[in-house]
């Protein structure tokens, strides 16, 4: 029997005019077909959000077919024509024997798709970026005839600019970021464990917000005593004390897009250091906020934010946030000094201003913000305050 | 101010025994240096499980040193000082301007390392199947007089055979799995969303069992009626219904370990065609574990399974599971026919029996066992049932 096909994220033309411009990019790198493998931009091309890129598989696209092809192991495909929205016989499943074999792999199925439909002689984009050590020689040795270019992030770059559809997910996302932030400060107490409040996070961003629920479990860093210092520790084997303090980073996920939210809580009074920290932080992050508008640059809102904390002496090592979207972090544009990508609406960011000032000792708040026609939509709207418990 | 040593999952001589044996191998390979690259290869030889793989990071095992040399981003070097055994020398850290720059990465810092600590002139090993594509040939041109040996899973194939003290943490990992498959049965019912049920069984994943929480979220897939044809998506936007089966993957995670588990459940009577399947597949499933003591090969349980079911005529395309450990699936030894991997006591496995058998119908059981002295012990501990509900 045939799987039926899952109720769509999008309807079929927001993916066409996503292909229509990955397309005329293609045009202009001068290939005729581009091999997807980067799961985040195969989702965003197909719709598809299984988790199935830990074996190879690939989207193709060709300046020639309407829609894509996906190629992928034999067990994904029932996956793959129930969440998107390609037709059947666009769907090419490769063996079993691919999988686990030293010899042969899932890009040998795509390099005989790509001889099969015609390719071999034609100009072919990778994202070599994304593959793994071995797979640009056997794309190399396997289509002599081919030139092989190097696409990585053309699909990626387009991504940063949103539709109006992509940003109503965001906006989902957002809210289920709101409610996380909120619910943590309903359940962080002297004596509880981590990962209790932990479970409730993940809850709440798992049954989500207003009617939506998460989609996916997405990362959550929870630093606190005495690890507010490190920002990837998701949670330790630890409970909390008077006087903690936790540094939570957070986002709810809808469809394969995310809206990162981080805030900081302290149970008991924060400590004077922590309370000067934050209202330094939060006039940068106004300032930042405030630099963000159609034809400014990433590195305008970056420099907004550190010329304002530098006044009282502060300084940020790490970025000041990146594009963001589907799969969280876009490796596209960075907000940091020197980076010139020129902001056009609704390009969305997450505006980290995470801030690891001493080994022991950091402080987090962040937005998820798009560019909108005059300025700034900041999605998520959780208190910008230290969260005293 | 300085961050404070967590308590460890192992002990200093645990990790000490593990850095032995990989230098023993290095010995046999003929590297005077070992760049260990794999986040889960990281895992086992230090202790850090912070989620930081995303950008580049090293251990450099040296055949001259005692300890190893972690070289990772600045912002992440407290939770490296916070989670490893090693001294505070050993933590090298890159600074941030090496983060989101298309010229120079992390992988030139520990390039840098490895010319400071004189190692330019050596043999060194990297892992190669796990390096992005442009990463080899900047080990090669910036060390021109080292000789580059591909070293891929030298780490891995140790983590095969656990210790003692491995195997109580996958004990551990266990109990949770047990616990979550137990907490699903209760909370499955007609109307109730797919994201509700996730929630509660993530709840549990990381509260744990016996007072150990879970400290990592694992990969959970839920795949219900009409999606049972599929394995990989985490859950849907959707409710379960009267009569739908639900076929579950899920499993329990302790400082790194996972312990994977797979049960199928039912809202009502299963099919005809559903019981059918389980009896084949239960059958199988003992055949296999009838196969396991130290001598056999992993293609001998294999063949145990796919013998019993096949004489009933079914048969299961993909493989019947992998070596299992740290990161859920290990990449070196598979269940399956012709893999002539011999077992010995203490390696572990996920005997992955899910078979998807049409588009739009699978079945899943699975068990995590270790080869013990005399044949097997199945770790985890559901019953063998079709939860019906």
């Amino acid at each position: 029997m045939a799987i039926s096909r899952a109720p769509q994220a999008f309807p079929r033309s927001e993916y066409m005019r996503r292909i229509t411009a990955v397309k005329a990019e293609m045009e202009r790198w001068g290939v005729e077909a581009l091999v997807i493998s980067d799961a985040n931009n195969i989702t965003y091309l197909s719709g598809y959000t299984a988790l199935s890129a830990y074996v190879p598989q690939a989207l193709l696209v060709s300046i020639r077919e309407q829609e894509p092809t996906f190629i992928l192991r034999q067990c994904d495909a029932p996956a793959a024509l129930h969440e998107t929205f390609m037709e059947r016989d666009r769907i090419i499943s490769y063996p079993e024997s691919l999988i686990g074999n030293p010899e042969k792999n899932g890009y040998d199925a795509v390099i005989d798709h790509i001889q099969e439909a015609g390719y071999a002689k034609q100009s072919i984009g990778v994202e070599l970026d994304d593959l793994p050590s071995r797979a640009p020689d056997k794309f190399k040795s396997r289509l002599p005839a081919s030139k092989i270019v190097d696409c990585s992030k053309l699909a990626t770059w387009i991504r940063l600019v949103k539709s109006d559809l992509e940003i109503a997910v965001m906006r989902e996302c957002a809210a289920i970021s709101d409610a996380a932030v909120l619910r943590a400060a309903e359940v962080i107490r002297p004596g509880v464990r981590e990962a209790d409040v932990i479970a409730e996070i993940v809850g709440t961003l798992v049954r989500g917000a207003n009617g939506k629920p998460g989609t996916r479990i997405p990362p959550v860093y929870l630093c606190a005593s005495p690890r507010t210092g490190t920002c990837h520790i998701p949670w330790a084997d630890d409970v909390f004390r008077q006087g903690s303090q936790i540094n939570l980073e957070l986002g709810g996920s809808r469809h394969g897009y995310y809206a990162g939210l981080m805030r900081t809580y302290s149970i008991g009074a924060p400590s004077e250091r922590l309370r000067r920290i934050h209202e330094i932080q939060v006039e940068g992050l106004e300032a930042a906020l405030e630099a963000i508008r159609p034809g400014a640059t990433c590195s305008d809102v970056a420099n907004a934010f550190c010329r304002t904390i530098g006044k009282q002496g502060l300084k940020k090592e790490t970025r000041c946030g990146y594009a963001h979207g589907i799969g969280w972090l876009e490796p596209t544009a960075s907000l940091k000094d020197g980076d010139t990508t020129i902001l056009v609406p609704n390009m969305t960011f997450h505006l980290m201003l995470g801030n690891w000032i001493d080994e022991d000792f950091g402080y987090v708040i962040s937005e998820t913000f798009r560019v909108s026609q005059s300025g700034v939509e900041v999605l998520t709207a959780a208190p910008r305050k230290i969260f005293e418990l």
